[in-house]
């Protein structure tokens, strides 16, 4: 047993393989798989469903819906609305401004939630076509959005429970669409093409080959995906959700690889839902910008953190995150569930 | 007032001077600034002083300390101890290993812990001497350490409630002296690198003649010291107490320096204290490596992060950080209250 083999080792200290940054595995500050259940808890108290905004969009004077998907008997099952409280808006092009030596611009962009129809059901529950139909839903969103002028750079992101900054109870994904680039994904798209440069190879394509390999860190595998709990992991329990071919751009998903993903992505969050307790987590799709440039180099995922860990003093100053599993014991943990 | 002009604005991108970075004002969910009080509430309920681990380190088995000031009575008043729970260990140098593609070392270093005699009163509530003491003891440690074989990187932080990760109540600081230089750090080196190069003057120099010429976002300001809200604040009522006189490195500040930015520091905390109602918070001690390189074009500060603010799915997926407040409304109620 590996948590035995590094027993009088207080920490490691691993690296990002493609960012470079450092992550701490605390092993001396370590805690049993099963310690985690009820870390990241969620809150039972729900909204009822009756007063809930997103399962009666209609009534709360909401925007327009910008996509809908019907069931068979001509209900809806998905909906994507215009964020009623957005962080960014419409606009043609953001309007830039300068301060002394400072630069700012316009937060100009779109803001909208993606809304499966059960007010209970988080994605880790739901059937796997279901969460096919979010993968499609955040693809045409993506597509729709990705050649508008202000927009460089488009996030999706999913918030479950309080702690991981819902505000709103009924499960719903965001996608935010930017005029700017994020520092985590120009962080990764540097790495991505430095490693490409010094080894000719895709570093995610050598780390899902070395996962697949070992199975030390792998939780699920399928013919064109694979999840796995990184090596240089941020959080306890975390999981990324890679597909196997080399590509940059996750708008390009074809239907088998959403097939595959939706079951990797559903089987992650299930298992996070047993070995937890229905944590708190966010999930997010990192991609290549649609910024116009060739990205030849990026390999487009997703990444799941549960939320087993509070970023205190260390982690705000230095950007270094402190896991206290081992992602080989989290993986481990969570395929024997 | 800047609140109405920026009525019809939803948000605003604004870059990060040093490190390129953008952060989101976003104004159109801006509270007011007395709507923040309470937010980052502290928790009441403290542990006893009779069963408080550092009120009587001695009856603790904690290690012996390899600090102490005492007051003219002969009683301590601040000490410094190794962390009895350390994320990293005292050795030689650390053990490098490799696992297929990726690598990592033993988690070698130093983590100390600062703590002032006072068990309930916060460097917010001490007078400015012991919080010019808490300086004395950062750079007295500081120094210590920083020509240890197997350190390259110190970061000093407080943690402040438990909100910002203090789990224990007492006052008390970190020390964490590590291998490798945090990638915060890193991205602020090469920024001031880059922008030396291109304009032959030093990013916080400029910085600071801009706020102290403005004054829009200064809340305090001395002969050799400037407390402001920076322009790309990552949360609301963030501040900086950056020196006036240019120096990479924090273990070299004079004694007068010292009583410069402590007064500042006290000051800056206090004013939080009070407009946030004893918020959790944290701060942090940034400065050049102690790698052997030379970094003439960096520029030691400190920074105030209160917690107004929790990352969700969008800031942990981009690191791009929403702040629901201008920071010049923000430094002028700081001002005034």
């Amino acid at each position: 047993m590996e948590e035995i083999k590094n027993k009088n080792k207080i920490s490691e200290l691993r690296q990002d393989l493609v960012t470079g940054d450092w992550v701490v595995i605390a092993t001396g500050r370590a805690k049993r798989p099963e310690d985690f259940a009820n870390i990241a808890k969620e809150e039972e108290k729900k909204e009822d469903e009756k007063d809930c905004l997103f399962c009666f969009p209609e009534k709360t004077r909401q925007e327009k819906d910008v996509l809908m998907y019907q069931n068979g008997e001509g209900q809806w099952s998905l909906r994507v609305f215009p964020n009623k409280y957005p962080a960014f808006v419409r606009s043609r092009m953001p309007k830039h401004f300068e301060e002394g030596p400072y630069f700012g611009m316009d937060g100009t962009g779109y803001h909208e939630i993606i809304v499966t129809r059960d007010h209970e059901k988080s994605l880790a529950l739901l059937d796997n076509l279901q969460v096919l139909e979010v993968l499609d839903a955040y693809q045409e969103r993506y597509i729709d959005l990705m050649n508008k002028k202000s927009v460089n750079f488009i996030e999706i992101f999913h918030n479950h429970g309080r702690e991981a900054g819902a505000s709103i109870a009924h499960p719903h994904s965001q996608l935010v669409a930017i005029p700017v680039i994020s520092p985590y994904i120009q962080g990764e798209l540097n790495g991505a093409e430095n490693y490409y440069r010094s080894t000719k190879e895709c570093v995610y394509c050598v780390m899902n080959e070395w996962e697949c390999e070992t199975q030390k860190r792998v939780i699920f595998e399928n013919k064109e995906c694979v999840a796995y709990c990184p090596f240089s992991s941020r959080a306890a329990f975390e999981v990324w959700v890679v597909p196997k071919k080399h590509k940059p751009y996750f708008e390009r998903i074809t239907a088998s690889e959403k097939v595959a993903v939706s079951e990797a992505l559903k089987f992650s969050l299930n298992k996070i839902y047993q070995a937890l307790n229905n944590p708190a987590y966010n999930f997010y799709i990192h991609t290549a910008p649609c910024d116009g440039k060739d990205y030849p180099h990026y390999h487009w995922h997703i990444e799941i953190l549960p939320r087993t860990a509070a970023w205190a003093g260390f982690e705000l100053s230095t950007g270094i995150e402190i896991s206290t599993i081992q992602p080989e014991i989290a993986a481990e943990y969570l395929r024997n569930i």
